[in-house]
């Protein structure tokens, strides 16, 4: 099922390279289709919105907006123990995020210049649901608390109709959990486009977040610009580093856990032991068998999955660098070590208990992670996505006098006169 | 020259439409032309960057890397006044980014649980300085402080060769100041993609940063996702406003110091004097005859300027928060209160005496800010732009025992039953 290859060989960089190639291309089709859709919803509002939501989910309901009581419902009528899961995962989500907030400051100087930085949050954000399979009500936990603890004024929701024409239940039970102020009943690229321009019905938001299919996705870096957007995620990884005190059972369950999510989705051990590379790879078989999305694991592990030997641990270190992984679990002796040494990685799991599911749901880390080696220059979606900054500057006819000749100096040399010539006016005794 | 119009007409929404409308197309036909060259320089590096160079720049260096030596003469050979200015300027921007550093954190928790955030600076980045007329030293400096505050291992220029083919001996200078690690002589969407995916010469960078024309600008765009970019700059704007204690004489060269840099460039002066509008509106006038730039300033002002009389205070900080200006002055009786009311703004000048070019040169702020209205949702670059977070998390297996079940619950509830299993396979007697 996966394939087993040493290090420094050429496996596995030809791994690496079709790592990057799967997210990669645009498709001009679905661009010209969505470029379609977009340029519809900017100029006839809801009319578009209605009409691609009867062509694409069958049906359009009569209102977009759902009832504030039916999310409440939603809550009411849930399984306690899927609320409380959800409360229990909150709190964790929450306390781990207020620590990223990131405050205002301000300087100032005897001479009475005043100068600093504004930090807020956002006015209104959207949030993209998926339907079907995908609706997740942990995505809506991690993609709202921070925006919340960011101070976001209004967070909208869109997702598209389940095919009675109402919302997903647990999808609203989680919006209600997570503080979602309005929720409207629409997906793809029309709902996309309805957030960036605004319609009668949808107001327009500053940033949409949230995973999609291509059609959304491409939506979102269409509209980058006219609105802000998380990131274009691609499909979903796991690298681990485990030397010879792993247990090859944990270690093959963490890899279906990210394997499972989609046949594109990549699973990489990384081990500097040939005994856990073997008996992980038995335990692949043999764990797979009792998962309901044993198909999608098998060919995932067939096609982006690996097990590759490394002659020592900083050859691991290395490649998990080069790789840039969304996910990285560390199961050695000496785990927290590597926090320091993982420059490039969206997350980190350390030790024997911390499976990435863990962070998913409930440990308090964000689970939006940047994707396809991205980890080099991206950042996990925080508190940080939410706020916006712009900086103020008082000086004192005193201060300015003082910086003048710099000032002028400097523009001069860039050939900017008018630039000269707004502080020149102000000292005409002077110039 | 600027036409004067009573706010709450329609002139100045169709303002504010025609401003939004400067920077938004995306033009096919450089789109196209900037993909062949990205495409090329993927596939044949140096190769392709030398062929393009002789097109474009007349003449390509028989090496792109500038001499360290070069560098180092360009900073001793500088006038000394330009080079103290710069070494003035730098002082006061180092003192204000260093306030924007990020720390990393960590939560440890009795059941010995570990998480935390990991934020440190980028590996490499790279700096587009334009050449010709638009070569600004002050756009070296504030693109490589923040960057060399965050932390970032390189930082490499790239900028086209002279006709003479060598390099700018300001922007040089400028680099010698503000610690660039290396400069190669290569303009265009040929240096832009040469950053983003390395040629035998260019090393690959993280994040490319810097102005640009259509051709880098869209390069820059198509670019995104395979490296970080800093944003998609329009032109350039000033938004004042201005009470009955307001000078036109500056108000008349603030708006001037603006409109001198492009004929798209965007000057609008809100006032709720009428008088202030008319002596700013002749002071324009007067002004004018003197400055370098004159014809630039006249077209700009006329096609992209306005003077508009607002009825109240209210109504300038609503149509204000509705532009949301790159740069906003405020010349009125109480300049400071308006650092919390004026939401949407890349940098405020507060006060008579704080003119624009103040913080493009001088005060500290970052003169690299978002525009076309974008500052509803981007912010300054700053320390930020250049920092990459991780997540990391540790958990004891106490720690996990007692999150097993939530996290289980939730799994399931999603449909992903590895997800799930990955945690069961570690407590096999509770499952």
């Amino acid at each position: 099922m996966i394939p087993i290859v040493r290090a420094d060989g050429a496996a596995e960089w030809e791994l690496l390279a079709s790592l990057r190639r799967r997210s990669g291309e645009v498709d001009r089709k679905v661009t010209a289709a969505v470029t379609e859709i977009i340029d519809a919803v900017r100029e006839r509002g809801d009319d578009a919105v209605r009409e691609y939501t009867v062509k694409f989910d069958g049906r359009c309901p009569e209102t977009f907006e759902v009832n504030r009581d039916e999310i409440n419902d939603a809550l009411t009528l849930a399984e306690p123990e899927f609320v409380n899961a959800m409360l229990s995962a909150m709190e964790n989500i929450a306390a781990f995020h207020n620590r990223q907030k990131q405050q205002s400051f301000i300087d100032t100087q005897e001479n009475g210049v005043i100068m600093g930085q504004r930090v807020r949050g956002l006015s209104r954000v959207g949030l993209y649901v998926p339907g079907g399979t995908a609706a997740y009500p942990s995505s809506v936990l991690m993609n709202c608390i921070p925006a919340r603890i960011a101070g976001v004024g209004e967070i909208v929701m869109v997702t598209p109709p389940q095919k009675d024409g109402t919302a997903n239940p647990d999808i609203l039970a989680a919006a209600a959990v997570a503080g979602v102020d309005r929720v409207f009943l629409m997906g793809g690229a029309q709902a996309v486009a309805a957030l960036a321009y605004g319609t009668d019905s949808v107001p327009r938001v500053d940033k949409i977040v949230g995973p999609g299919n291509i059609y959304v996705a491409t939506a979102k870096r269409l509209l980058y610009g006219t609105v802000d957007i998380d990131m274009i995620a691609g499909p979903s990884e796991i690298l681990i580093a485990a030397d010879d005190t792993a247990n090859p059972v944990y270690l093959a369950a963490d890899m279906m856990s990210q394997a499972e999510h989609d046949v594109l989705a990549s699973s990489v051990l990384l081990t500097t032991s040939e005994r856990v590379a073997e008996e992980t790879a038995a335990e692949l078989e043999r764990q797979v068998e009792r998962l309901s999305r044993a198909g999608i694991i098998r060919k995932s592990l067939a096609d982006y999955g690996m097990i590759i030997v490394c002659r020592c641990e900083a050859e691991m270190i290395a490649l998990a660098n080069e790789l840039a992984p969304e996910h990285m679990e560390i199961m050695t002796a000496n785990p927290l070590e590597y926090i320091g040494k993982i420059d490039n990685v969206g997350s980190l799991f350390l030790g024997q208990h911390s499976p990435e599911p863990l962070g998913d749901y409930f440990a308090g880390p964000n689970h939006v992670l940047p994707t396809s080696g991205t980890a080099r220059f991206f950042s996990p979606l925080g508190v940080d996505s939410f706020l916006k900054r712009s900086s103020f500057l008082y000086y004192t006819r005193e201060a300015l006098a003082e910086a003048q000749v710099p000032i002028v100096r400097l523009a001069d040399r860039e050939g900017l006169t008018a630039h000269a010539n707004s502080i020149k006016v102000r000292f005409p005794d002077v110039w």
